[in-house]
């Protein structure tokens, strides 16, 4: 045996999408949100003082678990704040899944969870979605499963689909392990899963400030469960998971929802207007709820290259070499300029100028 | 079987020492640096810009690394970063450490260990310090070690006793597994471990910036080991351990090296000078390497109702109720109208007036 373990040895980490330097890119491959946060998250920033910097922060960030509390309609010791959303995964997986117990997930859908899994030594159970042209369909193994955590993300990603409430709650009624359903994009949809988890004390709901609210710069990101399920994931976080920093940040940035949701709407808009393009010069694009889209190239249009050709433009987006997705693009929504540099870009590329109504 | 695995439901969480909100207190319970950080730190946070923060950062914190590693004399490929130190000690347990394998650390020592081993299921090896007065020896064990992971804090918390280098070379190169060096401390000690690294492929050595570099608040941390040892680690970290604002303002602090080393020099002085007068009264005080120390109180007289006591005047420090150390107070090395106000408190609460030297 090596200086790591072997599960460990044996597995890949996780790849981010690219993050040039270069701020003249359209960085379309990471689903930032493309306006920028709320001007009282700078002030909040500019306005953190040396002795704060020096002592430790507040271990359980109680001013921001008070302001989210009061947007959420429930008590402060129903949020756990952690380094991002991907860390309430991370503690997740550490609390629920030994080695050998079963983790399940959907496929595709976020590419962290089977590594988190293969961190633990766990079983995966993948749960292929049953995919016809636009249409991403749950298979019906989930409604049935015996696992120790199940996962699932909604709005889903890459799909941008949306699995609507009561088949949510259908699926954790049924399920005696825990549920965590990953809204990390669920600001750009119509509906969440608040409600379900005043009914279920098995289901813990991930939310982030990186998309909704601007700040993926911040890593920032929190659970919503029921105060007993909280109780044993703060066995296994940090003990100063936040920065008083981000802190003081993200508590600006969720105060001020009125800033926020311009951008959801705003988003939402141009995510109709792209699809409709696209979808006129033949692609084929799943109903997003989210703040991207999953854009299958028109017969005989690989792609890869497209994805290739749009980077030597200076625009990027997000093409994963992964079974069932080697034909589709994921493209985050942009401003209206970006989107429309897209679109001219695309259509120059591959489309029938004819049928081109932008640009 | 819970919805957490039996490991984690029966064990307890970590208590971070006490952060009150009030800035008046004189807070010497949690082992920050009295000092605040270089003023180039806080001109870095308030140069933020919006992009930055809509932004993901810089997955690898590539500029704090190549600043960290001209100090050091490495490359960047030597260091990692992480939120905060603990998260490294978190990985480390992750990487190497399954379900039942052994991890080894000393006692009295950093009490997370015990419960990053017991989120791993791991079995866990406990190395007592022969304590004896002032005197704290390393047990004969850990030179005859079979372990996945040694933990040594150096200088050690609680106590602040420093292990020489060529000790340190000894235990490592008779250990198979990988030895984590927690040099949290070692700003304020004489001499670090840094020339180990290049020699032990099984070496990873922790450093924080929130003690030497006054950055408590912003949770920064990094490791040193051979690049192919933080590869494996590099696989079970976070996507994005580092935000961007923490990431600017560390690599501000670990620029201003001079700044630093004034803090190290005035603290490393009223170490002495507090040890001294509190010797003077009976405390019995083990030589101290960091910044803080292990002060025995004087035959009849309670730590825990000292403790109390001077929490009563506002005064706050660390008391562990803990085996071998009901005995003792750790106190942070203040500035030095901290030290006097703490000093002079003592003396009326408990030294014999005649015998001051102080205040």
């Amino acid at each position: 045996m090596g200086l790591v373990r072997d599960n460990i040895a044996s597995m890949k980490g996780y790849t981010p999408g690219e993050q040039p330097g270069d701020l003249s890119v359209i960085k379309l491959n990471t689903n930032e949100n493309p306006y920028p946060p709320s001007p009282r998250v700078l002030e909040a920033v500019r306005s953190i003082a040396d002795e704060q910097l020096r002592r430790y922060p507040n271990p359980d960030a109680q001013m921001f678990r008070q302001a989210a509390a009061g947007v959420h309609g429930v008590d402060a010791d129903w949020i756990m704040t952690t380094n991002g959303g991907d860390e309430l995964l991370a503690l997740v997986f550490r609390a629920c899944v030994g080695e050998g117990q079963a983790a399940a997930f959907l496929d595709p859908s976020y590419s962290l969870y089977p590594i988190l899994g293969a961190m633990q030594a766990a079983k995966q159970i993948v749960l292929p979605y049953q995919i016809s042209g636009a249409n991403w369909e749950l298979p019906r193994e989930i409604f049935k499963l015996s696992a120790r955590l199940l996962l699932i993300v909604n709005p889903n990603a890459p799909s941008g689909t949306f699995i609507d409430r009561e088949t949510l709650s259908r699926i954790i009624g049924g399920f005696t392990g825990v549920v965590l359903i990953d809204e990390a994009y669920v600001d750009f949809a119509p509906d969440n899963a608040l409600a379900l988890v005043k009914k279920h004390a098995n289901l813990i709901l991930l939310r982030s400030l990186s998309k909704g609210y601007s700040l993926a710069g911040l890593r920032f990101g929190y659970g919503i469960a029921q105060p007993e399920l909280l109780r044993e994931l703060n066995k296994v976080r940090d003990s100063y998971p936040c920065d008083v920093v981000a802190i003081a940040a993200a508590t600006a940035a969720i105060k001020d929802q009125d800033w926020a949701r311009k951008s959801w709407e705003a988003v939402r808009s141009e995510r109709e207007m792209v699809c409709a393009q696209l979808g006129e010069w033949g692609f084929v694009i799943p109903p997003s709820s989210a703040n991207f889209i999953l854009a299958q190239t028109p017969e005989g249009l690989s792609a890869g290259k497209l994805y290739e050709q749009l980077k030597a433009r200076n625009i990027l987006v997000r093409w994963f070499n992964l079974p069932r997705l080697t034909d589709k693009l994921r493209i985050t929504i942009g401003t209206p300029e970006q989107n429309r540099a897209l679109l001219t870009a695309i259509r120059e590329l591959v489309a029938q100028p004819a049928t081109a109504k932008n640009g």
